[in-house]
């Protein structure tokens, strides 16, 4: 993309206000070269999909040097604005988190989700506060996508978590965040309680329970993300294969539709 | 994997001589991990899903450095030899061949597939002699694969295929291969008489009209390719997940078994 990281960035804010911004996630630069002729509008990384694309387990164990290839690579391949997401910022150190931020913005990309886990709410907000400083030494105006994870860790009961997540999100605005990821979330009454309660743009995960596209809109959900669901089953498909493949020496490709090595190169064509 | 290069490379040499060897090419660590958990006993690339995974089309066109890049990170996570697809070797000039193949060397890599495509058999002659004195110099037995591409590019009439399969395996045996990959190649007669006219291994790659695993073996032949084949159906199933989750906000798992993302971190824990 030839924007300058600015320009992208405000662009990408802008594709949260028009409407609800589906996130197809994305592993390498080559998924998000897919992603984006599937009409992808932006490209989010999974993180679990980029650890497992690097042969290594989701959860801050990644190498920081092979996130930044990848969106490095990301932002290379495609002309749509690129997130990264960085799980907790792969340090407790706000400084740290800060440079890792910086770095994250030099491989191209102009969003970040940035995570709670099991850690003090108040961890997160100095390393929000300081990511959101260093985008704004650099003059770029940084999508800061909060993520609690009040659903995922059962950080509260069942009927006080939207509760909780309005009070985190809250938090998480002040310290200079830009939108709420509540993955896990799925109740329509949860979502639209966290919605109100939020002055920012709030981002849903794919959830075999999720209400329908129609209906997230209606309780307005600007983001809406695959989250790892698709790396997950590419992963499984290749495993699959691999197994059939080395035992019968059989190329089983299950019900998946063709695309022919012309057309995936024409896909990759620069 | 903790051997040295040259014991690596024994070892990668002596599974041409056991058996049968299967393998399942990939594209990053992560599919490499994959393809170690299905059983592979080796691990080689895929040029065309190496070139995919970042986002370029294949054909010469991949930058050395991201091929040496993912070679690096799947010899770091995998524990059995690796091989790398290094198409033409990115460059007609046999110097260079043979500077790319020492990097590839430490990347990690103890195997090479280098092709002839369309050029003058002696072109790859002379990068073979290139890519061997560079492994020699480093002490390495390098697995050199000379592929023909008289199949993939029709380069003789059908009937004179094996024959000049044939011929060109002695040349490339001369310079310093040390085996001859055929793909395209599917008659059962054609494959009896390259296996029968080359001194070395002879590597077919999987094609619907190729003969099943036993037949393979019985006619000799001492390495089966999987090719991209297995890229190509795993991009297929990104791009159709992808375009149906933009499209309606449903994750489709097509008919591929369920991995779940307990199980693929346990698969990819370091």
């Amino acid at each position: 993309m030839n924007l300058p990281l600015a320009a992208r960035a405000a662009a990408f804010h802008a594709l949260h206000a028009e409407n609800l911004l589906l996130l197809a996630n994305a592993w390498d630069a080559g998924s998000a070269r897919l992603a984006q002729a599937a009409g992808a509008r932006a490209i989010a990384t999974s993180s679990a999909a980029v650890a497992w694309a690097h042969g290594w387990p989701d959860g801050d164990a990644l190498p920081a040097e092979l996130l930044l290839h990848t969106v490095h690579g990301i932002a290379g391949a495609v002309d749509v604005p690129v997130s990264a997401d960085i799980e907790g910022g792969y340090s407790d150190d706000p400084a740290r988190v800060g440079e890792l931020v910086g770095r994250v913005l030099e491989a191209g990309a102009v969003g970040i989700n940035i995570e709670d886990g099991a850690d003090d709410p108040a961890l997160l907000c100095a390393k929000i506060a300081a990511a959101r400083a260093e985008a704004q030494a650099r003059g770029v105006g940084l999508y800061i996508n909060a993520r609690t994870d009040v659903w995922l860790r059962g950080l509260a009961s069942p009927e006080r978590r939207a509760e909780e997540a309005v009070r985190r999100g809250g938090l998480y605005r002040e310290a200079g965040a830009s939108g709420l990821f509540v993955p896990g979330i799925t109740s329509e009454a949860d979502i639209a309680a966290v919605v109100k309660g939020v002055s920012m743009p709030v981002n849903v995960m794919a959830r075999p329970a999720l209400p329908e596209l129609e209906r997230l809109r209606a309780l307005g959900v600007r983001r809406y993300s695959a989250g790892s669901s698709i790396g997950e089953t590419v992963n499984a498909l290749a495993l699959a294969m691999m197994r059939d493949f080395l035992a019968t020496g059989r190329v089983q490709t299950y019900g998946v539709p063709a695309l022919s090595y012309p057309e995936l190169n024409a896909l990759m064509k620069r």
